[in-house]
């Protein structure tokens, strides 16, 4: 194999064979082949993509560069959920224990805080004595005596794509969809689940800003799962404003605590949140075999809350993973961050938006998130909101309250979440929080959540799937 | 300075300031920037191109990366031609002592074989004793004392472009007309000259095969040129055939020496070869003041020839550079390559077409030229060409004979060098050699070597130049 020509290849729009993807992904990760070659290479693929053929196989390349977890010795069906990440997404930490007391075994490998959003470790990691880093045996252990288990990516599970993402962070190559949709399955496909919930994000906080990229990116996931014969729903779903209240690592664990505690399905500001963990949850209760449709598996999801099996399957998982109890049992005896910061409706109105990268990118100044990787996080600091888009506010009236061990940035932090924030005189339109399912049968465009679950049979077969969002997103401008 | 905001911008399709590519041209340089970054953003470069300005400054920074010489305590006008690369290419080889002859001072740093093309050092260095590796003040010494002198690039000449250049090789970044235009005139404008003729290759056996592109790479080269006050002027020329009779660098020093001897101007299969060199020759002794026009330099030039003193002056810079004259007077004295394959023609008729590409292909695989940079080359192997495109052949006659000490490869050196000749029944429509030239004043596209000096005034000016060039990509379709 000589890699220039394989670069040049890539570079005037050609294609790589398997064997030329394999040599290319395999001679990467041991080091043979030079990051200088492989960067470029990457930002040839992101000016010219992947053919499907090329796509899929890329992904599988991607896992088979490590263990692929083999977990048919533990029963149950095993089913997993993935988002690409967005502000105040908490719904990893509330669906598991859901799934898993619904009897779904959920085996979840999760990510970091990456860029302006906040990961599912950093936020478990918050919680005293909580352990993300487990071997395999322990991993399947907890999955067997728990039926939930949550850690991050090993360094056995795709090696190849820990040494490219860090690679793709330093050259500008992230934004490109065939090489993000591999990345996220060939982790999502080695850790031994049946089947997936992806939940592709959209909107100004979120890293697919548009929604037809994002429909392409949930497309190309779905078409991956799928191909190795995992069954796969994706939903596409708005992340213009915060998800639920709070932002941030230990203020999430208490959003997502006092939801799981909750048994009269009321759930105020964290509406959102739990509309779209019951979706996902009941959908992987459904691809589980516990439900024949997705409604009846929020049903089931719904009755895991008002039982409080939920909320007990939250604690055995906290428990079974070194976390303290304790701490959840007693959410105020956690010490809280030393610094609050009220921000403040400046006239009456309707909250039109909330801007959720402002609110991530501010969360992060105020000590929850990274700037590089060795940073550390504080799991205090972040951002509760007071007010979500569509609520009336007086002027005066408390918008949101910001959290942080350090005075330093306050000034900054006040004002630009403060500006985060649109107050107008009207209530805005309303906007729908599922955009749109992906499934091995193809795109259905949703417009409001009534339809979701599948009542109106809408559905937009794959051949049809462009004009229908290219009509969309003009519909959106 | 962010890199991978600069990476991301430039990926966008942005443009860079001033100092942000001083910046990345710097660190790159002293190696503070890693050269994963620099790939991906000369591969986003690749695809995004530059503005007139990002140019501009590019090859400023490139050329001030290392020491710009000052010549201007050596007597004469310094006039340096330059040629993007091709096969059978040894116009400079002639041309330095031609014009030297003439009495302009000629300061010329050439390269070694890239690719498919040779290299004028590598020829040089075929001749015994010949040094291409000069110091600074020895260059200068040879200058003021010969007339003319040849070395290859120094460490203290664009450091940032002999380092950029190695990562751009190996990471297919290199056809990309602003980077190709930065890095020549970089080395070009760093060699203390007052003007420069350019010679930009164009077809089969050129890197810019389009007319198109070759236009584009001499409008970028004559553009940074007269930026930085020297004059310029560029020749687009045919490289579809290659140049001459022989390829290979001791068979291209003995071609040259046998055009330098000879002073009837009959130059046989060499034709091709003068045309060129007098036209630039010509067009130097025009820039330096020698004579009034191209023409009447070209006359003075020819007179070098007839009068024997071109070849002398070739005699004294072999001297100067501790090159073995005697090799140069008894070229058969030259111990030749151990075996030769003779290609015939397979039938009667007219040579259609002499893929150069091919040629410079096969005359590497003889042992002519590198595959890998420490690759060493045999001086003495190469291809010497017995027909020209036009020429009519007999079944049987011999069209081309390969020199290599390798064995090994004479099978495959023979089928290849035997199907790079086309032989058809009819002659072939002619090609012009010369198709363009480019000046300040803009650009002027040439049909037929009759007009080349200027006879017929078709000036074309810069604004009207593209829609002219797309009208002339066209037609060759």
């Amino acid at each position: 194999m000589n890699t220039v020509d394989l670069i040049r290849r890539k570079r005037d729009g050609g294609t790589l064979t398997r064997e030329e993807w394999g040599s290319l992904i395999d001679s990467f990760t041991d080091g043979k082949l030079p990051e200088y070659q492989m960067s470029a290479f990457l930002m040839a693929c992101y000016f010219r993509g992947m053919s499907r053929e090329e796509m899929l196989t890329f992904a599988d390349r991607m896992l088979h560069s490590g263990v692929v977890l083999d977990l048919s010795d533990i029963p149950g069906y095993k089913v997993d959920k993935h988002s690409t990440g967005g502000v105040g997404d908490k719904v990893s930490l509330i669906l598991a224990p859901i799934a898993a007391a619904c009897g779904v075994a959920v085996p979840m490998i999760s990510g970091r805080g990456l860029g302006h959003t906040g990961g599912t470790l950093d936020k478990l990691e918050s919680i005293p004595g909580f352990r993300t880093s487990l071997t395999i045996a322990e991993y399947k252990e907890v999955l067997r005596s728990v039926g939930a288990v949550l850690i991050g990516q090993t360094t056995e599970i795709a090696p190849a794509d820990k040494k490219m993402y860090a690679l793709r962070d330093v050259t500008a190559t992230v934004e490109c969809i065939p090489l993000i949709a591999g990345s996220i399955m060939s982790k999502k496909l080695a850790e031994g689940s049946d089947a997936l919930v992806l939940d592709i994000k959209t909107g100004r906080g979120a890293f697919m800003k548009e929604f037809g990229k994002a429909l392409e990116l949930g497309k190309a996931l779905v078409e991956i799962g799928e191909s190795a014969g995992k069954r796969t729903i994706g939903y596409v779903t708005d992340m213009s404003q915060p998800l639920g209240s709070h932002i941030g690592n230990w203020l999430e664990v208490v959003e997502s605590v006092m939801c799981l505690r909750t048994t009269d399905g009321k759930y105020g500001l964290s509406t959102d949140v739990m509309d779209l963990t019951l979706l996902q949850a009941g959908t992987m209760v459904m691809l589980s075999g516990k439900a024949r449709t997705v409604e009846e598996g929020m049903t089931l999801c719904k009755a895991t809350l008002a039982d409080g099996t939920a909320y007990t399957k939250f604690l055995d998982i906290v428990r079974a993973q070194g976390g303290s109890v304790a701490s959840i049992e007693r959410l105020d005896a956690h010490p809280p961050a030393t610094h609050q910061i009220a921000v403040s409706a400046f006239r009456d109105g309707f909250v039109q938006s909330i801007d959720a990268m402002e609110c991530g990118l501010v969360s992060i100044l105020l000590g929850a998130g990274r700037t590089k990787m060795e940073d550390r996080i504080d799991p205090v600091s972040g951002i509760v909101l007071h007010r979500k888009r569509g609520m009336s506010v007086r002027k005066g009236d408390p918008l949101a309250t910001a959290y942080t061990n350090d005075p330093s940035v306050i000034p900054e932090a006040a004002s630009r979440l403060g500006k985060a924030f649109v107050v107008g005189p009207r209530p805005p339109q309303p906007v729908p929080l599922v955009k749109a399912r992906i499934d091995s049968h193809g795109v259905k465009l949703i417009g409001s959540r009534s339809n979701v679950t599948g009542k109106r049979p809408a559905s937009i077969r794959k051949r049809r799937a462009k004009p229908t969002k290219k009509r969309n997103q003009r519909s959106r401008k």
